[in-house]
């Protein structure tokens, strides 16, 4: 399963002793072709760590061979030592595995503004370079999480040929571009222009519309690797959609596991001017601390979510807008609606619509509550 | 003290029963003259609480006799029925002390969408009236509080004159061009267009830069008030500069009252290119709930500032970015600085330096941390 489901990869997921708990924290994959196709997409976070600078040069190419991605450390804010160190572990996968530094996309995660202990990374890579295996997508899926609770794969089968990935991310979740780290595989035959179509597509409205906690990462990134082995060209849109659907998936497994939450929120925003628009009164709303402290609390306090949609720039009239948590419209026309005493919050999933009354466009956006234990999780120790 | 330090003001704070526990929550101030300028300064949310539109059309004409304001409800998102309540209530004050309602503001704070119990406040601007007092500042200041555990309020006095003030606020706290609700009152002789660029100068690096937890209210009132009683005209600059100071004193006893805050957090942003840079930046970090967790926490996690920064449009190179905690320049060049264990985490006051090294604009934002009590406050009942 996970990014071996795919013919044509390799993987493997070790205890390098990069995590002081001794918990798996390097996950290695490999193509083993017949093609070596790519793409990535990577946060737009302007601080961005020493892999994903790394990882952006060597995508140019269109062309990958491995991933080597470690927890235990995020290698951001490490400055031209975290980049060597970078460049190291590439140099190290490369020559293990008979290739060119060039081949090899690095991605890393764990805290920021500490260097990694190269002493333990660089012999875990030959420990993990021996464990390559057709059957090594979970153990990789197992050696990239941080506080995620549990790790996660997605697989979708098509006629023929696969797409397959892992992902992980509890926290700093809020991608602009891409989300924390994903590695999705196929055995489709297709070009990098096309797998980076593809990608882009996906990412755009799923990963790029999860936002559990307003924090974007200096490290978020998905790869999208192509082996070719399936020896089959499946039409753009079926690969497309094919990709999306592991996207999708791998991002509501994100949300279900982010740190603290007790609460998915799942906010469409309908009837708005633009797409843009959309996206920027869904964000508004999920960044709203407020709001996410009294759903935590299962309040249906629709307040909190006008005075959100207040603050955004998204063409809409007051008097308007119209609000439903969980299919009960509390909110119609700017002012009370039906008796929010009908709101029926005691699920997991919350499901809030804005409808701005402005036009036709809509999109969702996923988030969570805030809790007690988010703040402890992330007050007791560093992460 | 309070609204009524200066001379030409009397003010009543009262419980009409608009709260169910019978705290005061009903306030009158009355500028007794001779001269009645005002200037007031309101929300930026587009969705503004029915006593914000009204009181700022009664703002065009530069003139004001009374403010009477009430906690235990927002009177936001109400529709027309909660201009219409909004309306009555400026009548009724007109109606006792022989104004018309075009001199009187409304302010009002409390939950949003819900209706406002006329039946005990009309009955209550009564009982106020009969109260007003020269020494009544300190009980207008009462019963304004909503989830504030103290009542504020600041004089400055000068030679022959006097600015003091009250203000409420302790969630929903991040104005946009006010803050919550707020009476100055003067009694120097000045016009109200000099009422309006004092206020609008004062407001803009005082209010306008607490951002407590991100959320903007529906309800943000500033009002400034002149009665020329003390038959003294200062010099503009002298005047600003007191007006100033009572607004940021205001705005300093806000933030050390903010819901379930167990820090007061002093962001300073140096060297940015302009000052909406600094102000953009500042603002991104006071928004960081992961950074604001780990300062609870006494963890000076200084890579979740740089990954705030990143987030910003403002003019910067991530490896010349600086940042100190507690004086300690633990980032130096975007990289690890001086040693993190060097910096004192144990007082209430926390001070982050961020140095963008692309200017010589700076800004100060004031914010909170982010703790189990605040989530608690806000999540355990409706506010």
């Amino acid at each position: 399963m996970s990014v071996t489901a795919a013919k044509g990869f390799t993987a493997a997921g070790i205890a390098a002793g990069i995590k002081e708990s001794g918990n798996p924290d390097l996950a290695l994959v490999v193509n083993t072709g017949p093609r070596r196709a790519a793409a990535g997409v990577f946060t737009s976070n302007r601080v961005k760590a020493a892999p994903v600078l790394w990882s952006e040069q060597v995508l140019k190419g269109g062309e990958l061979t491995a991933v080597v991605l470690n927890s235990g450390g995020a290698n951001a804010c490490t400055g031209p030592k975290g980049f060597q160190d970078t460049h190291a572990t590439a140099e190290k996968v490369a020559e293990s595995l008979g290739l060119g530094a060039g081949e090899v996309a690095v991605c890393s995660t764990g805290l920021i503004g500490v260097l990694l202990p190269m002493d333990k990374l660089l012999p875990g890579v030959d420990a993990a370079v021996g464990q390559l295996s057709e059957h090594g997508g979970e153990k990789a899926a197992i050696a990239i999480k941080t506080t995620d609770t549990v790790h996660k794969t997605s697989v979708a089968t098509q006629d023929g040929w696969t797409v397959g990935g892992m992902a992980k991310g509890a926290g700093m979740l809020a991608p602009g571009l891409a989300t924390m780290l994903v590695v999705l595989t196929t055995d489709a035959d297709l070009p990098s222009d096309l797998l980076d179509k593809a990608l882009r597509a996906a990412t755009r409205t799923t990963f790029d519309r999860v936002d559990s906690d307003g924090c974007m990462s200096t490290n978020d990134t998905v790869l999208l690797l192509a082996s070719g082995a399936a020896q089959v060209t499946p039409e753009y849109a079926e690969f497309a959609e094919a990709v999306r659907a592991v996207c999708d998936d791998l991002g509501q497994q994100l949300i279900r596991d982010a740190e603290g939450a007790s609460k998915d929120i799942r906010i469409e925003v309908v009837n708005a001017a633009t797409e843009d628009d959309a996206v920027e009164v869904g964000r508004s709303i999920a960044r709203n601390n407020l709001l996410k402290c009294a759903l935590h609390g299962e309040d249906p306090n629709w307040g909190r979510v006008l005075s959100a949609i207040g603050t955004t720039k998204a063409a809409f009239e007051p008097d308007q807008l119209n609000v439903a948590i969980n299919g009960v419209w509390v909110c119609k026309n700017g002012g009370v609606g039906e008796d929010r005493e009908k709101v029926d919050m005691r699920y997991r999933e919350v499901r809030i619509t804005a409808d701005l009354a402005a036009g036709s466009e809509s999109a969702v956006i996923w988030t969570n509550d805030l809790t007690a234990d988010y703040v402890h999780e992330n007050s007791a120790y560093s992460s």
